[in-house]
């Protein structure tokens, strides 16, 4: 009989760290896990069996991008995100929050939500959490955020306050506006970088029984190694019976340590965005490809890694490749840096499994750390 | 036994269209064919796999374009143009000379040879019909293309003559300067659009033994339907038992067109750059995907193709991608145009073969009219 939708089940521990199985209308999704971003209804350069076959179990939309293009009436009528994009698998989309705080003009909160001017054409538009589950809902996802307030670091403590009580405020207001059934929401914690609030934050938000709970309000431009020591007690203490998500986060230090913390769940377009840049990840630590130091390198890009780049180009060719602006150093860029963070994942649930994960954490903390 | 390389077999025959096959160092080209475009060591957009699977036999690479940049020298350290990009089929190379004249600034041109400044850093070069085949000899292509001198259009008859004369003398010298057996050298009949100046260069460029001949200087921007007369004469003309390459041409009814005029091989960049372009080829004419039209349109872009573009995606997808400038667009436009330029190419060789070339060409001719 298959799981019930919504289900998690911790299946191995080791410490903190679990790995564990979520159950969607899309099928399962082991975890630790990252989910790779695709912003536009794309996982930018990848087509989606493409990034199936990298071991990608669910991919991440964003509301915000397409609320204003093409618009959640023309995703539904065409089918929804699933059918649209061609993409079978569990879908997560994000509430807006995040890039209507940071990437729309002259956005005006209020108590009922948020007035704000589109970064494309300008044009005003209204989120608040109705509409924000009104959105998800239409795309069809699988998974979706609660609307929440994301602040800017650094903000001043009332200010955070304020902003974290409306944020529970609006997370009621988001599950009261749920009306389907195969979409699981998550609510999110914020709080900033204060320990107390982010336990204020927590004890608010966990207090509405919901599918999973996720740690919003990071990688907005704080110090490094407070997100990790607030990962470091916050992960533990989240609700152990269901899927932890750390939003948008991070590099892959940051998701050994936050897997290490009890953290399921990853997304980030930081392996997709610097791919593009010619920045790759490698089992030897960072590589920028376009360096002079590769025009005559024969060898593959990462000895130890078998994704269809390494096995397939030179470091010579990927240099040449990204130099001519051609559209294949994108996907080849992409293919290597997605598999090493999906790769890392699986490997990490595996190692958890097996009863090493101390062993493969310090290996990798060791490696990463360049 | 493997069939002797350079060799070429018409295997079948209708009016003077003709099915073939030629046998290169890197396997049997069946035509006649449509060669994708790969200007800069890869086929814009696309990987080496795609490629063969939507059915190309052989691709283009330029001369010009390497040469400038990584430059053959390191091509060929790296072990050669097949190697390097991760492509086992044949490889034909143009001779550089077409984008010496079109492309690089303030050319200078002799009996010697071209000098001119690189399109990239304003850096002198200099290619002469012996450079060029050494540069095509280091990229290790199946096919090399004599060093031709390509004229503008229009140009003076007093004009086109001389540069006729010396294309026909740097054959000679390319010939002279080929030292690679595993390589077959193609020369170029030029001449404009005087059929009578043609005809005197076939005779000059024919009159070296060699394993294929090509018409250059068509698609320099002279009245179409003054090439498909020339073609429709001169095509019939050329050595029966020699493999017939008609350069730079074109859409697919000039194909058609030719093909029926007994022209073997193609190649051209349209398919791939105008996919970029969002100008796609389907079975009932050309479609704009960025129209409005399309906006709600959850069709295939052409309901009679088995591409993986036209399986998968709604001309509302394809619409929204393009908008969004997402790779995607890029990627999923260029399978399905290229599909269609190498199935009319299959379908064209299955009708000679089986004896209904005239129906096949009349209805295509009919469709592709608009």
């Amino acid at each position: 009989m298959a799981a019930r939708i919504g289900s998690y089940e911790v299946v191995a521990e080791s410490g903190n760290a679990r790995a564990g199985v979520l159950h969607t209308a899309h099928g399962p999704v082991e975890t630790p896990i990252f989910m790779p971003v695709g912003t536009k209804a794309t996982v930018k350069a990848m087509l989606p069996e493409e990034v199936k076959d990298l071991g990608a179990q669910i991919i991440l939309g964003n509301t915000y991008h397409l609320h204003l293009r093409p618009g959640e009436e023309l995703v539904e009528k065409m089918g929804g995100l699933h059918k649209f994009m061609n993409w079978d698998g569990p879908i997560l989309t994000d509430s807006g929050g995040f890039q209507v705080f940071s990437l729309s003009k002259l956005n005006k909160i209020s108590e009922e939500g948020c007035e704000f001017r589109s970064h494309l054409d300008g044009a005003k538009h209204f989120i608040s959490p109705e509409k924000s589950m009104q959105i998800q809902m239409a795309l069809g996802a699988d998974i979706i955020m609660a609307f929440d307030e994301c602040l800017p670091h650094p903000s001043p403590k009332d200010k955070i306050i304020a902003s974290m009580d409306m944020t529970y405020r609006w997370l009621l207001r988001s599950k009261e506006a749920m009306t389907r059934e195969q979409s699981l929401l998550f609510g999110i914690v914020q709080g900033g970088l204060d320990l107390e609030l982010r336990r204020r934050s927590m004890q608010q938000i966990t207090s509405v029984d919901l599918p999973g709970y996720a740690l919003g309000g990071f990688s907005v431009g704080e110090p490094i190694h407070l997100m990790h020591e607030l990962v470091k007690v916050l992960g533990p203490e989240m609700p152990a019976y269901k899927p932890r998500y750390l939003m948008g986060v991070g590099t892959p230090l940051d998701l050994i340590l936050a897997v290490d913390a009890g953290i399921d769940m990853f997304d980030c377009v930081m392996p997709t965005r610097v791919a593009r840049n010619g920045l790759m990840f490698t089992s030897q630590g960072k590589i920028r490809i376009k360096n002079e130091q590769y025009k005559y390198d024969d060898g593959p890009l990462d000895p130890e890694c078998d994704c269809y780049t390494c096995k397939n180009y030179s470091r010579s060719y990927l240099r040449h490749v990204f130099s001519a602006g051609e559209i294949i150093s994108s996907r080849l860029n992409t293919i290597h840096n997605l598999y090493f963070y999906l790769n890392l994942m699986k490997k990490s649930r595996q190692a958890i499994k097996d009863g090493n994960w101390p062993e493969f954490r310090d290996h990798w903390l060791n490696r990463l750390a360049n």
